[in-house]
């Protein structure tokens, strides 16, 4: 019989779900919205719901699931599934696995979405044929997650994966973690965004970006700053000289330290850019790295973009319900 | 039958071996000079000898002994066990591994002397009950290795552990390695002991160094500079803070993204240094670890000393022969 497993991707505004067979092909979806202030428990309820409805439009027998996967916005532990904080949720200690369990009665994992878009991109994506691999995701912040021998590494506090905050320069810009000199301080797009304002504002510097964003520079997104360097904007141009310079400094690091066999590159920012931005930072990482350790290295873009979420939990669900 | 390994230290002087049995107790040594600038075959001739010396000193049978392992300071292939590169040896292109079988008829297995000082440490060391370590070797440079579920890992390009080039600092002082900002050029002994020489020589500064180098700064060894602490010599203790913050740096850069189970600290400067040097580097890596990650993780000193590189190499033998 043909097992399959639902994945969730849980947001800070929607809750996307599919059910996914075992070659990671998507039968049935649903998409409904978060509502996160809502009662926890009435958002729980949305994502059970959520999941019925992706098994409804997957026509498949409820039976051929074996598994759920879900990827949520959060600090949380993979093996209890307790969500310990998740601020875009406003969650703080919530038993997401078992509250989940009760309401569709199978058996279900949780990992952090960064983790499970990670697994996803071995599972599906970039990573298929690798068996260690670095998720290096650059938006709002930065975050990672870490493929070992085919399985997501936690590490001993399971907090591992936090590429973002690498220090990069001692003493640098203050990142929003309270350090300073953090990846994500340099080169997210916050990082980028508070570089173009004061560039623009402050020292009256011209760019598109004042007529893009009709002024309001708040409302700088990954697509905006893809017009902007698509128009050959200098301003952004330069600003992003920079950031991919750091993003060199850090998977240089990652590549002298851990030496993975690839490193995927997703997120809104890369994937609102195209492959010169990918060419760009693995010109700038092979500056950081030690001669040779990037020889067995590749330095790719991620492949799934809007359906990392789902069939990275996918991936969670068919590999912890095979852990035991 | 009590089956025995022989671990060997090959060093840049001198060559150490040891007959270790399956509890890591060292039953007879052997210690000869490297002669380096010998042709490279008769250098291996001393190692075949050395080893064999070992294990009359053991006197325990040669049919007890089971394999041979083989720490060099060198970049290598583990797999094939052929040297790539050993500046300190003058070594290119040496094929050890097979050189060593011809002479001794043992299974012999090599790898680097950090990697395997990393693995002496989780074998027989601070180690013993974690399964996923960091090591961190501070002496004339900053080498390290990686041991992930009990083993080491080596990474794709066979370079995974080179912590003194994770960068701390993009854009600070350069390292030997041609780039800048590495956590060596901020941290090791040679780090220190230029910027002591700076401020003594062109800034001068006061410090009791002058008088326990007989002025010669290029004298200064880890021995030194563990005196000069001890003596409240303030230069020295302000080159201190700095370096421990940079350690600091790189320990809590690691924590946030393999968090490890732990860190273990060793080298010549280090063990020339009290526990009050980890007491603070423990508290640097506080800083720039985030909250929680350190939870699980603990930074410790190496314990093994003199006998790491026999007894990792006895650990890479008997490692390396069960993996067939």
């Amino acid at each position: 019989m043909n097992t399959n497993v639902v994945g969730v991707d849980m947001g800070g505004t929607k809750i996307l779900s599919a059910v996914v067979d075992g070659e990671g092909k998507i039968l049935g979806t649903a998409k409904i919205p978060t509502n996160a202030k809502s009662n926890t428990s009435i958002v729980i309820d949305r994502i059970a719901d959520c999941i019925r409805k992706a098994i409804d439009d997957a026509h498949v027998d409820k039976k051929s699931i074996e598994a759920i996967g879900i990827g949520a916005p959060a600090v949380l532990d993979p093996d209890t599934g307790v969500v310990i904080f998740a601020p875009n949720l406003g969650w703080k200690s919530v038993p997401l696995k078992s509250e989940l369990e009760a309401r569709i009665n199978m058996p279900t994992f949780v990992d952090n979405d960064v983790n499970v878009g990670t697994l996803g991109e071995h599972a599906f994506g970039a990573g298929q044929n690798v068996e260690n691999l670095v998720g290096i995701f650059v938006g709002t912040g930065i975050g990672g997650g870490i493929v070992l021998n085919g399985q997501l590494f936690h590490g001993a506090s399971k907090t591992a994966g936090e590429i973002g905050h690498i220090i990069v320069k001692a003493d640098g810009p203050k990142c929003g973690c309270g350090r300073r000199g953090c990846l994500e301080a340099l080169a997210s797009r916050t990082a980028i965004t508070k570089q173009l304002q004061k560039a623009i504002q402050k020292k009256g510097k011209k760019s598109i970006l004042t007529e893009l964003t009709n002024g309001d520079l708040e409302l700088i997104r990954s697509g905006t700053l893809a017009k902007a360097l698509r128009s050959k904007d200098k301003l952004t141009i330069k600003v992003f000289k920079d950031i991919t310079k750091y993003l060199g400094v850090g998977i240089g690091s990652i590549v002298n330290f851990l030496n993975p066999e690839m490193i995927v590159l997703g997120g809104g920012v890369v994937e609102a850019l195209d492959e010169t931005f990918i060419k760009n930072i693995r010109k700038a990482a092979k500056k950081y790295a030690l001669p040779d350790t990037l020889k067995n290295v590749q330095i790719v873009a991620a492949q799934l973009g809007d359906n990392a979420g789902v069939l990275g939990a996918a991936a969670l669900a068919r590999q912890r319900l095979a852990a035991g």
